[in-house]
């Protein structure tokens, strides 16, 4: 056994935890993310931390397996070439960190695969080798693994799942300039657009009120029945469903973890995506379960720390 | 420098080839499919063929790195669950190989994702470990790689590319049961498919003749500047490229590699699949090239050669 850290870097917080390489977490904290200066102090300040913990708990570099970072960017070979998030530009994640803790390897990777893997090394995902794990947060991220690596791509770019585009007929623009990608219907802003779209020709009751629109605002109106708000779930579930169906007839997973702020509406959501999915399953995806994610905010330093592993 | 065979079965013929693990390809031959008796006597077969190709040449067992075999149905870990063109059931291809062959390690894997593999080995992604291979013939297969391994998926159905839904409104019915499936307009039968819905509804002149219609006579006509075939053309390319640029999304390879029969139209087949897939791509992954595949039907041999390596 040996001691491994997790990091996972955010646009305001960086969380981070020290595991054993067997999977146990035995403390989790966070520090500010000082994004001023191009984000110049980041990797430092973790160095930092890092090298604190050590000392706190007695830990040597000879004890500790590594650092695992997940980084808001497409991660290639450790380096990141923009995080707009963070302030950086083209970094060398992996050869700083490790020029800045001597001895202790460091592993980097993109934030959404990171989760992923922390969900099947500690959570929903654990004892799956073939996962798509899709966070469905202000945008669509996601992960997906095959015999238990992540699919990073040529880019650092694998797994972009939020842009997989579902609807050839849409007119409005996602944030990447296309149209018609799933992030627009299925992210908690892509709900709430949907169920903005359908208030305004709607003439019937529902519980829901136009001003204070969310993902939540849905599923709890859901919950409670409403029909509005349940076409508004079909419609968000068709487009999910569809899209994991096909791909799911490309990578073959034994599971589908759903994560991200909208899987809080918790096992209600998931008929909504199944119905769908089985209707456009191929026959050797049909056993495919789909699942809610259970690491929540933790997803991103285990997976982090399973980088090292 | 060792000897190693690829074998690819397939309904009528058994393509085998003696190569180096450096990848020379010294010879090939054919032997016959025996379906018949529900294949039984497919893989002692492909033994002795084995065996007698080792015995002309005086290669030994020790000069043998193994025996790699594809076939033509899902595999997992060695194991066929069923394969209706050669007539097996369930069959642990991997065991029954390695006790027909003592003292020579087998390895087994779908057709489709071997070819993928022998393209990426030796043919047109070569140097490559990140591509998507597309295989357009009387149905769509095709295989993913990524970082240097086939995704062979939790069921060895991954890859299964001719069953990505394209077309939500479809009600014809592709063979898998399903509706919409890329292989309904992008497979040799499909693309004759959609030549016949447009004929039948045609009111122009065209070189296309409504009782040859095939993927050969469109690509033909296309390279008279025939308007109508063109027409046929854009929309088989907008199916394909618009999935391609789905696929990319998520596994974000280097290569896209187009082989099969279609791909016989040459270079002229390219434009028609690379200005839609360009419309749809994610930016991090325009740069991605699309070719056409340059081993021809070796590529299944080359492939199952590389299973061993």
């Amino acid at each position: 056994m040996k001691y491994c850290f997790g990091v996972d870097i955010g646009g305001t917080t960086v969380k981070m935890g020290l595991f054993s390489t067997e999977g146990e977490l035995y403390e989790k904290w966070e520090i500010k993310t000082h994004t001023e200066n191009e984000g110049k102090q980041v990797l430092p300040d973790i160095a930092a931390s890092v090298r604190a913990k050590m000392e706190e708990k007695g830990i040597s570099a000879e004890e500790t397996a590594g650092v695992g970072v997940g980084v808001p960017a497409p991660v290639s070979e450790g380096i990141v070439k923009n995080s707009a998030n963070i302030g950086w530009g083209y970094k060398n994640v992996k050869k700083e960190m490790e020029e800045l803790l001597p001895g202790i390897r460091a592993e980097i990777g993109n934030d959404a695969n990171v989760a992923a893997l922390g969900e099947m090394w500690l959570g929903a995902g654990k004892g799956c080798s073939n996962m798509i794990m899709v966070t469905l947060g202000t945008g669509v991220g996601g992960g997906v693994i095959c015999q238990g690596h992540v699919i990073a791509g040529a880019n650092g770019a694998g797994g972009e799942i939020g842009h997989i585009c579902v609807n050839y007929s849409e007119t409005e623009k996602c944030g990447c300039g296309k149209t018609g990608c799933l992030e627009q219907y299925a992210s908690a802003t892509g709900i709430a657009r949907l169920a903005k779209l359908r208030l305004a020709k709607l003439h019937g009751k529902t519980l829901l009120e136009g001003k204070n629109l969310s993902a939540k605002s849905v599923f709890d109106a859901v919950k409670k029945d409403d029909r509005v708000a349940i076409e508004i779930a079909e419609e968000f579930g068709a487009y999910l469903g569809h899209a994991l169906a096909n791909m799911a007839v490309i990578v073959d997973p034994e599971m589908i973890v759903i994560g991200g702020g909208v899987s809080n509406a918790g096992p209600a959501l998931l008929p909504f995506i199944e119905k769908p999915f089985q209707e456009k399953a191929f026959f050797a995806n049909k056993d495919t379960k789909i699942v809610l994610a259970t690491l929540g905010n933790d997803a991103g330093i285990c997976g982090a720390a399973r980088l090292i592993i």
